[in-house]
C-alpha cells in the first residue's frame, strides 16, 4: 500500500499539517510505536490484533470449512465485526461477490426476501457470535435454521459456528456436532477481519486466504518507529493530525466498486474505536467517481471540517469505450473507461486541493488478495496509533452496552432503568 | 409521515433546541414560507421542483415505456440525481428490488460484471442525462450499447432516453427513433425523483407511480407557513437549528433495509443543496440496527457534532422468532424480528437522549408508494426550507464544476488551467 500526503499538506489545505509539525508529531509517533510494540509482544487485549497475521491459521479455516466446501452460496449470519470484514474481503476478491450473503439485520421482510432467493440445499452458513448471545444474530439464526427445515434441507451439515468457549451459540453448536471455529483471543470484532471471524467465507468460496494474510504480514513486519518509513503510521498520524485542526470527518471514497465494503469496514473501525471521550472522526462512506455527484460540493464548498481519503487500484480491467460518433462525445474517443475512472480520481483530489481541503491518497499495486491484505491490516494499524495519539481507550465500545441492556429489557417485557427510559423517553409529535 | 422532534429539545439534547427559539423560529419559517410559496407560483428554477406531484403526468411516462413494459429487468444508465431517486423508489418499493439495475460508476469491471449477468433480451435500458453530455453516463451508454451488440441484441427495441432538448444524447435518440422522456424544467437533478427522471424504472417494474404522486402531492398541499402544522417545515427547522448549534453532522438511519437507498439519496440531495459557503451538515449513511454495532458508540460517546434522524415504517413482515430453546436467549422466546427491530430503534433514539445527543424520529404508516411519496417530498421541502433559512443558493452546484472540466481535459489530453494543476499537483509519498 503506498500512502501520498502531499494534498493534506499545511502548504496545500487549511486544515492542513505543516512539515514541522510532523517532524514533531514524528516524536510522539515513535513513543506509541514503542507501546504498540510492547503490547504486540506481550499480546494484550487490543494489540493481540495486529499479531493476527502470524496467528491465524488458515489450514485450521480450511478444514473447518471443508464440509461445505462445495456450497455454491454462503451465508453470513452476524453483525458488526462479525460481519464487515467477511464482507468486505469477499466483496473485494471473490468472482462472483454475490455468492456471498450477509444477514446482519433483523429487517423481516430482508431477512424473509433474502432466504427466499437463495439455494438452501447448495448455501452454507457461517453463523458468528464471540458471546453466543448478540440478539440479532441469534434470532436470525434461529430463523435461518428454520427456513432451512421447512425447506427440508439439513442446516446441521452446513453450518460453520466461529464462537466463544461457551454460551447458547457453543452449546448449540456442540449439541449438534456442528464444525467450529475459536475467536481470537483479545481481539475486538472490528479488529478480527484477518482471523477466523473474517476468513470462513473467504475459505468457502476459495480465496487466496493465504495470500492475504501473508500481505497482512508484510505489513505487520513493516512497523517502524518513524511515520516516514511506516506507510500506516503516514496515514493514521496525519488523519490524527488534521482531526486536532478540525477535520471531524473522514470521507473515504474508494474508486472501485469492490471497495465499497472496504469502506463499510473502515467506517466502524474508525467510529466504534477512535469515538469516545467526546472526540473522534465521524466516517463517511463515499463511492468514487459516483459521490462526485452527491457529496463533493460539500467537500469542496462546505465547512472545513473534513479530510478525504481516496483509495484505488492501480491496475484496473480492460473495457474500452466505443467510438461515440458525436463531435461533442468527442474527448471520450479512444478512452478505457479505467482512465475515465482514474480521470476522475486525478480530477477529484486536485479540485480539493484547489478548494484548499485536505486528500490523502492509498493506492494499491492492483486488488488482490496481498494487496488487501495490506490495506486492512494498514488501517487496523493506523487506527491504533491513532488511539494512542489521542489517548483513547482504542479496543473498547463501552456506549453501545446501554441500547442493547434497553433492547433486551424491551423484548423481556421488563421494569429496567433501561425500559423506564425508553417509556418515558420525550415526544414532541408533528403531523 | 410523522416527524418526533421531541428527541432535539434543548430539555434533553445538547445541541437541542429550546421552545423559545422553536417559536422565534418559527417566525423566520413563515417568511422562508412565502418565498418558497411564490417561488412555485412563479414556476421559478428549483422552486418547480415543489410542484412536481402536479406536473408530472404519470401517462406519459407509462406510454413511453410501453415498448419495454415486459422487460424482466431494467438497468439505469444515470449518476447522481439521474440515479438515486429511481433506485430509492424501486429498492423501497419491488417486488424483487434486484429487477433494477443500476451503473451510476465507471468501474470496468463492475460494468462488465453486470452486464455479463443480466438477460440483455430481456433488459430494459433507462438512460439519464439532462445535458446528454455526462461523461460516466455516456461512456456507459456506449459500452451498454456495445454489450448488447456483441450478444445481438437491439439495444434500440429496449432503450428509453431521458434527457433535454438538444445534445448529444437526444441527437441519438432521434437518430435512432428511441422513446424519449423530457426532463421537468426548472428542476436540478436532486429533486427530480418524482419526474420522469425517478419514475421510468418504477414505471416499468410495474409499481404505483401513481400513488407515490399522491402521496408527495399531499404533502404539497399541506404546506403552510408555521413549522408547528407541517412535519416538513418542522424536520427542516430543527436540523436548521441544530447546525445553528453544532450539529454539523446528519446521520440519517433508517431502520429498513429497504430505505438504504432513500439514505443516500437524502445524502445527495442535503450535501449538493446545503453544502456551500462553508456551510452545511454532512450527512451520514447509515442503518439500523446494523449500524448500532457500528456508529452508535461514536454518536453517542464522540463529539457532539451529531444529529441523527431515525426513520422507520409502523407496519412490519411478521417473521416469528422459533423458540431459541435456551434459558440465556428467552428474551427472544414468542418475538418476531419486526418486534426486535422496533425495540432496537427504541433502545437507540432513547440511548442517543440518555448521552444527551439529540435524534428526530421520522415515521411512515407503512412502507408503501403513498408514504414513500410522502418522504420524499417532506424532506425536499425540509432542505428548501433549511437553503432558505440558512440563506445558500439551495438549487445550484458550482463546486463540483472545476472537477468535471479537469476530467474531460485529462482525457482529451489538453493543456488547461485545470490540467496543469492536476499535473503539478502536490506529492509527498511514503511507501
Amino acid at each position: 500500500m503506498h500512502v501520498d500526503i502531499g494534498a493534506a499538506l499545511g502548504t496545500v489545505a487549511d486544515p492542513g499539517v505543516d512539515e514541522d509539525a510532523l517532524d514533531a508529531l514524528d516524536e510522539r509517533v515513535a513513543a506509541a510505536h514503542e507501546t504498540i510494540a510492547d503490547g504486540r509482544e506481550a499480546d494484550e487485549f487490543g494489540y493481540a490484533a495486529l499479531n493476527l497475521p502470524d496467528r491465524t491459521d488458515p489450514e485450521m479455516i480450511r478444514e473447518a470449512v471443508e464440509p461445505v466446501a462445495d456450497a455454491e452460496y454462503v451465508v453470513t449470519v452476524g453483525i458488526g465485526g462479525s460481519a464487515l470484514g467477511a464482507k468486505t474481503v469477499t466483496a473485494a476478491l471473490a468472482d462472483d461477490p454475490d455468492r456471498h450473503v450477509v444477514l446482519d439485520n433483523v429487517d423481516p421482510e430482508h431477512v424473509e426476501r433474502t432466504l427466499a432467493g437463495l439455494p438452501l440445499e447448495d448455501t452454507a452458513i457461517s453463523v458468528v457470535s464471540k458471546s453466543g448471545t448478540t440478539a440479532e444474530t441469534l434470532a436470525n439464526f434461529l430463523v435461518v435454521r428454520e427456513a432451512y427445515e421447512s425447506r427440508g434441507v439439513d442446516w446441521t451439515e452446513r453450518t460453520v459456528a466461529t464462537t466463544g468457549e461457551s454460551g447458547p451459540l457453543r452449546e448449540l453448536a456442540d449439541e449438534e456436532d456442528l464444525p467450529t471455529l475459536p475467536l481470537p483471543d483479545g481481539v475486538p470484532g472490528r479488529f478480527a477481519a484477518l482471523s477466523t471471524v473474517g476468513l470462513v467465507p473467504a475459505a468457502i468460496v476459495d480465496l487466496d486466504i493465504e495470500g492475504l494474510l501473508a500481505g497482512a504480514g508484510d505489513v505487520a513486519d513493516d512497523l517502524g518507529p518513524s511515520l516516514y518509513d511506516t506507510p500506516a503510521y503516514a496515514y493514521g498520524a496525519v488523519a490524527y493530525a488534521l482531526e486536532e485542526r478540525g477535520a471531524s470527518v473522514n470521507a473515504v471514497m474508494p474508486y472501485a466498486e469492490r471497495l465499497e465494503y472496504f469502506a463499510e469496514w473502515f467506517a466502524q473501525l474508525w467510529a466504534e474505536s477512535l469515538g469516545k471521550d467526546g472526540r473522534g472522526q465521524t466516517p463517511a462512506r463515499a463511492l468514487g467517481a459516483t459521490d462526485q455527484h452527491s457529496q463533493l460540493q460539500l467537500y469542496r464548498a462546505g465547512p472545513r471540517d473534513k479530510m478525504v481519503t481516496v483509495v484505488r487500484p492501480r491496475e484496473r480491467a480492460d473495457v474500452p469505450v466505443p467510438d461515440p460518433g458525436n463531435e461533442s462525445l468527442s474527448y471520450l474517443a479512444g478512452a478505457d473507461l479505467g482512465e475515465l475512472l482514474d480521470a476522475e480520481y486525478d480530477a477529484t483530489v486536485a479540485s480539493l486541493s484547489a478548494a484548499g481541503r485536505p486528500a490523502v491518497e492509498l493506492e494499491l499495486d492492483r486488488l488482490d488478495a496481498r494487496n488487501l491484505g495490506e490495506l486492512l491490516y494498514a488501517m487496523e494499524a493506523a487506527c491504533v496509533l491513532v488511539g494512542e495519539l489521542a489517548d483513547v481507550e482504542t479496543f473498547t465500545q463501552p456506549a453501545v452496552e446501554w441500547g442493547k441492556r434497553a433492547a433486551r429489557g424491551l423484548l423481556a417485557g421488563e421494569d429496567t432503568e433501561e425500559t423506564r427510559t425508553v417509556a418515558d423517553r420525550p415526544s414532541y409529535r408533528i403531523d
